[in-house]
């Protein structure tokens, strides 16, 4: 144990939270606590690593698959001769690992900055102890330090959550850490798990020849979204996967093809690897808050106020430790608020979660923000919703698109937009205009659906369409003609034939 | 010749004219002429029929082929087999022809409608006789009909323009109403033109494995969009097919593949199918304008007020016969508003040309909204911009993007964006919140650049993200820091090698 070392700031975690160290931050002495990410401990958090970045590098791969094994229903013969997996990952792998390394090294080498690889535990409220864990900072692996600050930042992130049936079964799996690392594809996979990572892993495996079963508790896939659009992704995935839905594993054991599932129906589901799916929780629970009087909520999440600050003061917390949104782009911002916040004591900002949007990139891809449906009627608007189809629209015919929905949440009061919630090729930036739309409202409210529909040219025959379209079909103006429907040649009144019935 | 018939309403034109007969003006009495399009003379106009919506059904099946030759690269091994052109040809006209003779069909059989399928000229002001060119109406083919109307509409669109030179040399060639078609794809094809249609099926023919040569006058591919982008669509024009700019054929004759061109350069071209996309003529030359108050410019187009009125008492004219955009969705916005002046006299409303965007449906896509670069510039801005690169951001990388730029010009004194002009996947649907930004901003002034990506999400790690890096790169915040560049993972600030350089 070294004397204890004094720094302005202490940042546990190197995902958002290496994003802290700004250039109004540059002239502070900084430690940089981190114990890793994934099976190789990388740094530089979750999405970098074992997220985001490296599964849509995979997701990508995966669409270029299926494109091949759909191209004959557009005219065009091909034939789908192999996926090299081992290629597909080291390409990926061969990115991300450098980017990964460099990030260390600069943070281990800049000035006014220490770097700690190695698991750091409070021993009061801004005092912690590192036991450095991993080679490649300029610590010894085994040793321990002290360091105290005027500041803390804890930004730990989350980690996959492994049900004990499989805890207690002993049998090899994988999670979102690992599975991206292996040798060779499996001829079959298990998921266990039915939200945004099961969805996203099955798609990426199924695509590249993987015979995917999913096991989810829950009656649907992707239940936090509109149940509209939950209802109809769990329908196609019923299509490409074998699905088991309001499924519960009650026993795990090596079998079968390699691991094998009883289900509490009596079903047994068996496959050559499985992956757990089922949830991630707060990286809260070993890092000594116990000491602090920093308060944690039931499900594990650092507690926080609309700035940042924890109950322990000159503590903060940031990303998914504490955030009731486990997302890359709400972990940013809150990072950009909390930057401000600790030079700024004086002139506080707050997080800004009113509309926080979300994808899936699966095939098709989800994208969601806003109220759904059912939460718009909770909240007891006098709601109207349209429900577009792509394959209504020109550019949906030119795809031959027969499943993409687009609909969207108004208040018929109002003539706004509530919510949106898409299932469709390029979801996640196809909702971008009712992003914009939500969240630049001044307080005078923000444009009307007709005035987003008609304020506005929507290239003709972008996929774009896809959302004036569900704009003029909400049923929200005084003046709509509800006969009105689309045809994809734009004659959009009048309803002849040139209408798509 | 029979009696004249009376009509509240002449329209000239079933494109973007048919929709004139709204709900409003479903009780007075119309008559629809159309002298049909395309080689089949079809009813429904250009964008139907021999425009938009075919040519985006051609382009995503060469997109599917490109897919398919460039799936390697992602570790995909895939073998394009064959393209089947006469199911491609099929699919999109056996989709098409129906809804085309269904919008003829319902036309005729309407109340309140007449629909005469042949060639009206004006013999007055407002009032037209007819000569029936085409079956499938009420009236024999040959007959003539003299109608008036208390008000008019020409809405007679465009048709390819074909230089003399081509003209002269009697040679079989193919324009954008016949190419989509043919029987068989040839091995060869000589493209004439450098714009938007040019372009499109050089992109189309090509990715559908014929060999392409084009011919442009101009030195640059898309000389219209700002040239940059033009510039970057040339030099990968270059490596896809043979392209000729600064060209200038004298002379055209049968030989060589098919057809031979001879350049000024003294370069010879040779293709089997010759396609001539040289631009577009207003279809005003044989109106039998010249016995109406009705003025056309030196181009051809129907001189129009902001309203959509001509020189003629209650003859209006409106889309390509008479926009300054040859584009669906300012024809669909001109016959809006014109129809609803026509049924206001009072309370007319004005045509809104300030933000047209419009599309390339190229394989990357191009995309432009607003003031070029240089237009910004020569408008007196303190212009700023930035060019983003899709390879820079996530999802970019995932697409293993080498050549997508996303460029944004912007007035450094106000914060505020000019224009838009992108190059890569999917730019028709990405530059929309660009143009909801310009089309929405009220008299005060839209969002800053830094509001437009400060003031929203951006779903990571979406491709709409290549639009929020665009807007953090404008030099445009007092404030502005501009170490800050992006980073796939979102460490957005600080430099790190985490940055892409």
């Amino acid at each position: 144990m070294t004397d204890s070392t004094h720094y302005d700031l202490i940042i546990l975690g190197s995902g958002s939270g290496n994003s802290l160290v700004t250039s109004e931050m540059e002239s502070r002495r900084t430690a940089v606590v981190d114990r890793g990410v994934g099976s190789e401990g990388a740094f530089g958090g979750t999405c970098l690593n074992v997220g985001c970045i490296p599964t849509k590098m995979f997701v990508y791969a995966a669409e270029v698959a299926s494109t091949v094994r759909d191209a004959a229903r557009f005219g065009v013969d091909a034939t789908l001769d192999g996926v090299r997996w081992r290629d597909i990952r080291d390409r990926v792998f061969g990115r991300i690992d450098p980017i990964s390394e460099g990030g260390r090294d600069y943070r281990r080498d800049a000035d006014h900055t220490d770097l700690y690889l190695g698991h750091g535990r409070f021993v009061g409220d801004r005092e912690v102890e590192v036991v450095i864990t991993r080679p490649g900072g300029r610590h010894e692996v085994g040793t321990r330090h002290r360091i105290t600050a005027d500041q803390v930042v804890v930004a730990t992130g989350a980690r996959p959550r492994v049900p004990q049936v499989v805890l207690d079964a002993g049998v090899p799996f994988h999670t979102s850490d690992s599975v991206m690392r292996i040798d060779e594809l499996p001829a079959s996979m298990v998921v266990v798990g039915g939200g945004v990572v099961a969805a996203e892993f099955a798609h990426v495996f199924s695509s590249l020849g993987v015979r995917v079963s999913v096991v989810t508790r829950s009656s649907r896939m992707l239940r936090g979204v509109d149940e509209e659009i939950s209802q109809a992704f769990t329908d196609l995935a019923r299509q490409a996967w074998h699905l088991h839905t309001d499924a519960r594993p009650t026993a795990v054991r090596a079998g079968g093809e390699g691991v094998e599932l009883d289900l509490a129906d009596g079903a047994t589901v068996t496959g050559e690897l499985l992956l757990v799916a089922t949830g991630r929780t707060p990286n809260s629970d070993d890092l000594g808050l116990e000491r602090t009087a920093v308060r944690t909520h039931d499900d594990g999440r650092v507690a926080v106020d609309e700035h940042g600050r924890t109950d322990a003061a000159g503590v903060w917390a940031l990303g998914d430790v504490s955030s009731t949104y486990q997302l890359k782009h709400v972990a940013n911002h809150e990072a950009r608020v909390v930057a401000h916040n600790l030079v700024h004591p004086q002139d506080l900002r707050t997080v800004d979660h009113r509309y926080v949007p979300a994808a899936v990139f699966t095939h098709p891809q989800v994208a969601t923000v806003g109220l759904s449906e059912a939460g718009a009627r909770e909240a007891g608007y006098d709601v109207t919703v349209k429900v577009q189809r792509y394959g209504d629209i020109a550019y949906g015919w030119a795809m031959e698109d027969t499943t993409g929905l687009f609909k969207l949440v108004g208040d018929r009061r109002t003539g706004r937009l509530l919510g949106a919630h898409a299932m469709g090729p390029h979801a996640s930036s196809l909702i971008q205009p009712v992003i914009q739309a939500l969240s630049l409202a001044g307080p005078e409210g923000g444009p009307t659906a007709e005035q987003l529909a008609r304020g506005q040219y929507w290239i003709h025959p972008a996929l774009s369409e896809v959302l004036e379209n569900a704009l003029l079909g909400l049923d929200v103006q005084p003046f709509h003609d509800a006969t009105a429907e689309y045809d994809p040649a734009g004659e959009h009144e009048g309803g002849t034939p040139l209408d798509v019935a």
